[in-house]
């Protein structure tokens, strides 16, 4: 029988943030797989590491970092071949995602090219729009607020156009867009009312107000807005 | 010194969907409290049951059901003066949360009369949209999609603008409102991207295409919308 592929989301940083179903399913397979940079740690196993037995084959899939640019098809063609050559020799590999598996993660690269020939399973994550509202201790959405998940790469009108929208706004992959993501909030006269996560729930986590920023924000950053002060009055 | 409030999401209905931090703050509380129906058992203590050790105070907070109201402040304020006398103890509490205590949580109620005056923590725990996608197998949001998370109380035209304006969306809170939503997405020609998720993770779990659901939705129900068909391609 084939193996089955697992779908683990580890959370957004704490190890302490894992389900005990992802704790089970990632100790009892006997391949793991992750996505990296091209060199060095990779922040998914580095998640799970705490909890990792030993003694299991590891894949990390290493994606190039070009900024504003997805990986390239290749880079999921190969994984693909990988994890589907353990899972026909019935070995069951597991996935390793930050936050939760099936918001923005890159297994869903690898979860459409195995799906269909493979027995998948998804265990869901702790995602980072409510790991950042824990840390700021800000509610994200009570009653009935509309919540907007929304990438800041999209350009400025279509930001414009859902922070109008919704009442409260989860801004992710801010990274190298926060001068602009800020401008927009300025001039939509949200900007006092925008808190900005680094790192949520890790050790190197820093909250503060998005006006107050000053430095370059790394990949892993989250702008949070509540258009009407406090979203759950 | 005044005790600790914690707000414990303990995930969306499977008791393995727990984190390995809100298993921790639950069993060392001395005193638990969770919302309840007016009668018989509560969901998120359910949900935390297999997990607690005994001899633990438990305070449940009792919610009148009345059908598109939201529960009167006194019930709020009952509950936050009872927590609030045994944090002035010294005693620490943890307020078991479904999902995550800040999407859409009774936790916020007692959260804002609470924090000015104790010490709070959160701990964020698997929501309910992600579960759903888990359940489904189908992707919530990749690359810069928008996913809007869509209270099915709001009138059709709010409904039809939010579900106009984002790649997917996450509809919460059905219950009675199911025919009025099914409407609403048929009209916008979204009724066969339309997904019905009830009871996500738990052994009721029930799901289907929106289309084919002919029975009255119980409160946890959702649905899931992809605008673009494949969220993810």
């Amino acid at each position: 029988m084939s193996g089955l592929l697992s779908g683990i989301g580890v959370g957004p940083g704490d190890p302490e943030l894992i389900t005990l179903k992802a704790l089970k399913a990632l100790t009892r397979a006997a391949v793991l797989a992750y996505p990296a940079p091209p060199e060095g740690e990779s922040l998914a196993r580095s998640i799970a590491a705490p909890h990792l037995p030993g003694g299991q084959e590891e894949i990390a899939i290493r994606m190039p970092l070009e900024p504003g640019r997805f990986p390239a098809a290749e880079v999921y063609e190969e994984a693909a071949a990988a994890l589907g050559a353990r899972l026909k020799e019935g070995r069951d590999v597991a996935v390793l995602c930050e936050g939760d598996p099936f918001l923005y993660g890159s297994f869903l690269y690898l979860f459409e090219r195995l799906a269909g020939r493979h027995r998948v399973e998804v265990i869901p994550g702790v995602s980072s729009p409510m790991a950042c509202a824990a840390a700021l201790g800000l509610p994200l959405a009570a009653r009935n607020d509309v919540l907007a998940v929304i990438p800041a790469p999209l350009d400025d009108q279509r930001l414009a156009a859902q922070l109008a929208n919704c009442d409260a706004a989860a801004i992710v992959k801010v990274g190298r867009h926060l001068a602009r993501v800020r401008g927009v909030l300025d001039r939509l006269g949200l900007l006092d009312r925008a808190h900005y996560v680094e790192r949520a729930s890790m050790a190197a986590q820093r909250i503060m107000p998005l006006a107050a920023v000053a430095t370059p924000a790394p990949y892993f950053s989250m702008v949070i807005v509540h258009r009407r002060g406090a979203a759950w009055r």
